[in-house]
């Protein structure tokens, strides 16, 4: 189908000159201006006429038109049981404005079609099949294709299947699992460990549970946390304080208001995605032990990044017995799918008997568990990935500030860069991706603040100098000839999202830790390479 | 771990009489035997002294004592930060209040150690390595171990590696996802389809937003719905009405109580999983196309099983067009992991722009993808399982009703025998796998109600004659030992759970669909196997 695409694109001459931010700007204007460009052309004017409506290019995931099913093909039937009835709810045309909102607003989605190979890593073929660098991605450490982890997933999927056949309760509880757990719980040095779906499913099914089980419990929750943790924060009903981003204070005037026997939990990040902020464990800890609550941390962008066995920032802080329940995922350092919850063992086995979106769910698949586990025994011992990830972080942030490239200052491995406007940052992104093959995803609304706009980078230890040149070019290269706003512009206007107000930020690795990783990491790169490990 | 559980097990003269249902009886409690029992060993005694805690056996995934972690050994912490505080809520305690309740009322679920082995299906191993057949698995046509599925799914490994390295709208869209999202919906016959990383996630994600958008919405659910409706209808906070199972009438009753212009939504399923029940499909959307309200069926355990391309009880019976929305999962008959919806392009564009639980997590590996995807395709147009999976339901609800042993009558594929008590469901469980090595885990409540405690026995494609006779035989053992209650003994009491009120239920497959279908198996078979396919 891209394919297809690709060839139109290249074949029809009203395509080929249209930049793509154009098209997708005329397409969501209200279908008016691309589909009437469309129905004029002599050769897509006809195949519109045939087809049953006309489909966004936005929705990726529709049936192809082309596309016949093995069965006696039919046209996909549009159920709207309302379209016929006067006065009822009409639901598609409900649904159709929905959609129109996150259009107007910029904040619609359009999902860019990006395969990343294994084999090439970082690089990514797109839907036509052309080669990208991947800027973007999660798999912070690369460890998706490090060869242990995929060998040991071939070999689990040829011993023991595709999938787990069954809940943990039922036929799916393998060792795989059990092992993994373990694994989990002593990198964390907690007593048990528990794996969900993913961490989504983690954070929603522990908060919720958790707190829909404590009567009259209250959570305190940084305002600038996960949807997941919101979600399963809402979806406990229990009582909430929201209180501003890493504000110690805010936090202890709301701890303040409640007495020792009123359970609370306060929910809180290590590494805040988006903004590459760092919470303030050891503290919101001790005002945990203050007032008697207990600490629910999100490592989720922080495990297998810091610490000496990869266990998250609060390993490499030296907090981690600090906090009551941490949670992680395997699907971003650790590079697989899945997430999981570490605590005590009364707190783990209440979460494993009462959360239904654990309970009532397929378990993990062996393989997945099995490339999950050897992941983070490898970074339990490894400092490679991680020396070479916080290297190539440094060395980003160090060019594009000489640059005065505008970085959202932050001491961990994010590289967010402030665009400021959901429509330009959309198109920056476009433009990385077809003029310079480069893929970054513009990140907006409602992930960002309106106004924060940015693109989110993520250095990873396969993102040498050379990958790094041609980042940076093509960035300055959009900067000037777009005349984007410099750290200086945005200093000159007091500021936006920690840009240009001369903030200086300390890296969390200190030097000395970071050089003695590297000093680690070279032997046992050696070693490894020699087969000796 | 379990291998030195086994070895101990077989060494102590205490462990080696004594059977497992003792053991647990005697470690849930409240500790006292068992313990009591432990400390007065030479042996255990000593290493229990040394222990930080008393470790239940009930939790499978607490770190094993003599287990070191790489770094520096410590004994995991035990953080709970109220017990040093007086007066103060006491989380510890009551969580272990939380699990005692499980405990007392039979609830407390026990992990089996069960791996399935791909090359010696139904056969896996448990924690000690011994071989039972597994009679209980969800993977209803053994497509877990398929050699299509699962070279397509190392050579997705290979290619793409492990993970998809981020949401669906940052770096983790492949190709993989898009075509299998385009083969949900052709199957479906709908325009789109949206994959998600579970069902009970793509059903909780999907309600809670469609009711959460749509003021005023009303939901009408199925009593008998499972955990992932309930919960998704329960996080809309939208109102609900709850109409007794399958019963139309008091469906109706709900329904006249609005206006056309009030938006609804209809939420059942084709199979229920623990009664094997098939809902009211083409009934229940009359009277949605009635009242005006959409209809949300789950094919969660039809999916792969019926109807000509596997796409569920709704394609069987011709009915598919007449629902709005299918969910199903790539976890069951299909034998991998994922769920979807199948819907409206507007609707699955809405729940794709607007569901947290969509959005704000990491997308399916590709190799799952690419791994149900060749399952989809392959149950889109072979026979061949769906025809040995009728054929040994039948046989095997035919022999047992011989027999007398009481089986929930029903229309599908579940073969529900009733045992009507927890501690002798999960003892019966316990003794079938100890003594006769066949796995068929027991369900208690609250997965069904209190008194309907039950054997849920799955028979697949590869559960032939051979492996039946030895289920039955076991059955018959345990039964007439035990004098447990048969069809009669229940009909003498005045039935439960549908077993000895005299009900004939005729199979939801019709003999003439059935013969046919085993008709084309055979030469499909043989082609597939002479390479023509």
């Amino acid at each position: 189908m891209e394919h297809l695409v690709s060839g139109v694109t290249r074949a029809c001459p009203f395509l080929a000159r249209t930049p793509v931010s154009a098209l997708r700007q005329m397409s969501t204007a209200g279908q008016s201006q691309l589909f009437k460009a469309a129905t004029e052309c002599p050769v897509f004017g006809r195949a519109l006429a045939s087809m049953p409506q006309a489909y966004s290019n936005a929705s990726p995931s529709v049936v192809s038109p082309k596309k016949k099913a093995p069965e006696p093909a039919t046209t996909p039937i549009v159920t709207d049981p309302s379209s016929s009835i006067p006065g009822g709810f009409q639901y598609d045309a409900f649904f159709k404005d929905l959609l129109e909102k996150k259009h107007k607003d910029k904040s619609y989605r359009y999902f860019n079609n990006i395969n990343r190979l294994a084999q090439l890593y970082p690089m990514a073929h797109t839907g036509t099949g052309e080669h990208v660098t991947v800027w973007c991605s999660n798999d912070y450490l690369g460890m998706s294709k490090h060869p242990e982890v995929m060998e040991t997933m071939k070999a689990a999927i040829e011993k023991y299947g595709a999938g787990a056949g069954g809940t943990r309760n039922i036929a799916g509880n393998a060792q795989l699992h059990l092992s993994l757990e373990s694994e989990l719980a002593s990198l964390h040095k907690k007593e048990a460990a528990l794996v969900f779906s993913s961490c989504f499913v983690a954070n929603d099914a522990t908060l919720s549970t958790l707190a829909s089980k404590m009567p009259g419990c209250v959570f305190f929750s940084d305002a600038s946390n996960h949807a997941s943790m919101i979600q399963g924060i809402r979806n406990s009903r229990a009582k909430k304080h929201v209180f501003k981003h890493n504000n110690l204070q805010a936090l202890e005037e709301q701890l303040q208001m409640y007495d020792l026997a009123t359970p609370k939990i306060i929910a809180f990040e290590s590494v805040y995605s988006m903004s590459g902020n760092i919470g303030h464990i050891k503290e919101i800890a001790a005002l945990a032990k203050k007032y008697n609550a207990i600490t629910f941390l999100d490592e989720v962008h922080a495990v297998g990044m810091y610490g000496e066995t990869g266990a998250g920032v609060a390993e490499y802080i030296n907090a981690m017995d600090d906090i009551d329940i941490i949670t992680g995922t395997l699907a971003k350092a650790y590079g697989v799918v899945g997430g999981y919850i570490a605590a005590s063992a009364s707190l783990v086995d209440m979460i494993r008997s009462y959360a239904p979106g654990f309970i009532f769910t397929t378990s993990l698949p062996p393989t997945v568990a099995a490339g999950a586990l050897t992941a983070v025994r490898h970074l339990k011992k490894s400092p490679v990935e991680r020396a070479g990830q916080q290297l190539h972080t440094r060395m980003l942030k160090n060019t594009l500030a000489d640059l005065g490239i505008p970085v959202v200052p932050n001491p961990s491995h994010i590289v967010p860069i402030l665009v400021g406007d959901a429509e330009t940052a959309k198109s920056v992104s476009d433009e990385l991706l077809h003029r310079f093959k480069i893929y970054v995803q513009s990140i907006n609304y409602p992930t960002v603040a309106v106004g924060e706009e940015r693109l989110r980078v993520t250095p990873t230890p396969g993102h040498g100098p050379e990958l790094m040149d041609g980042l940076v070019g093509a960035l300055q290269t959009i900067w000037t000839e777009r005349g984007l706003k410099k750290e200086a512009d945005w200093a000159a206007e007091g500021g936006k999202a920690g840009v240009g107000i001369g903030q200086d930020v300390d890296q969390l690795v200190r030097a000395e830790d970071l050089k003695e990783m590297v000093d680690r990491a070279y032997p046992y790169a050696l070693d490894t390479l020699a087969g000796k490990r």
